[in-house]
């Protein structure tokens, strides 16, 4: 009698992340993570990459928050489908929650999925929700030194945004260090410098996605 | 034979936690620790609170960071003893990790002791490291929703320092709301508003913890 070995077992986030991935495949859509610490400017860059792509493109959005619905609303604002998950406590999404607010989503219609972390540079990091772009925004006033002191998120991530660049002249921003950190982790990685306040940068991001779609 | 009941049984890190409170008291110690988001401002505030009360309390400092030690060393080129703990890719501090870097200060010249956790509005809320006083630094560029997003933390603190007060005539920070928010959630926590940049409301925050020692 042959002993039977099981490889490569699953942890039960990623095995429900890549039936999450399957079903994002089959329906062509395009799905991205956006994570970043608190007040970055999430919300606003998902606002701003509707505003900009919504001719193109029907997009839907899934919010993450330990409590509230704000960001949902905001996006439910400019007539968007929108999904506010709480994760009531926890410190990031995961493939699960992600899995049951699908079903709530037009997801026929759909071609881009725009899912919003929790605020939380660490967590949510290890955490797939069967995404195919994992973006993180790093915003001016947190300092140069983000990528010093959180490697995990800045290797892991496709695209990087570093938003609010229209503080850049009041803040001891140094940008050339931020970018040696950065190559140093992850030398692959689209950098966008943008203003989700002004809109400088956006439209550069945008014409990335849709050639990326 | 009579079945023992054992009431309360604590955590692993509430026990050290404990442990670590017994011996700071024994000493006359004043703990505190120092929560945000990435960014927020927490060194620079531990570097103004020196500046201030160096002069009156010897000052020791304990710095949390998942990667590297760039707050130790610069808290470290004020002259003041400060140890770096690298979580290694842990979100948050723990009491044992505390307990490890006790040893390595000098506890017994010590009035005051800071203790900069890792950036994070989330995890360290749950992992009592043994201090006095839990302080969350938030700043003005992450928006006015933070207690409405982050509840845990805000209502769990002793003290909320709002930092880059500088910043608000550029930002649409609405303070009303801000503080509506905050008063829900924890109506008795001190409070102040403060620039690590200009100085601004340090003073006053200096003045509070003397006070409270």
């Amino acid at each position: 009698m042959q002993v039977q070995i099981v490889q490569n077992i699953l942890s039960a986030n990623e095995q429900i992340a890549q039936e999450n991935r399957r079903l994002f495949d089959a329906r062509g859509l395009l799905v991205l993570n956006v994570m970043a610490s608190p007040g970055a400017g999430k919300t606003s860059f998902i606002e701003r990459t509707i505003e900009t792509l919504r001719a193109r493109l029907c997009i839907g959005v899934i919010e993450g928050d330990i409590a509230s619905s704000i960001d949902a609303d905001r996006v439910a604002r400019l007539n968007i489908p929108a999904v506010q998950i709480n994760t009531g406590g926890a410190c990031h999404l995961d493939a699960n929650m992600i899995r049951g607010a699908l079903p709530k989503l037009p997801l026929g219609e759909t071609d881009l999925l725009l899912i919003e972390n929790v605020g939380n540079l660490v967590c949510p990091t290890d955490f797939a929700l069967g995404e195919h772009l994992k973006v993180l925004i790093a915003s001016t006033p947190e300092g140069n030194d983000k990528p010093y002191k959180y490697p995990g998120i800045f290797s892991a991530v496709d695209v990087l945004v570093l938003n609010k660049v229209d503080l850049l002249p009041l803040l001891d921003f140094d940008l050339d260090n931020f970018r040696r950190g950065v190559e140093a982790l992850n030398p692959e990685v689209a950098f966008f410098p943008v203003s989700c306040k002004t809109g400088e940068g956006i439209q550069s991001w945008a014409e990335w996605l849709l050639a990326k779609r």
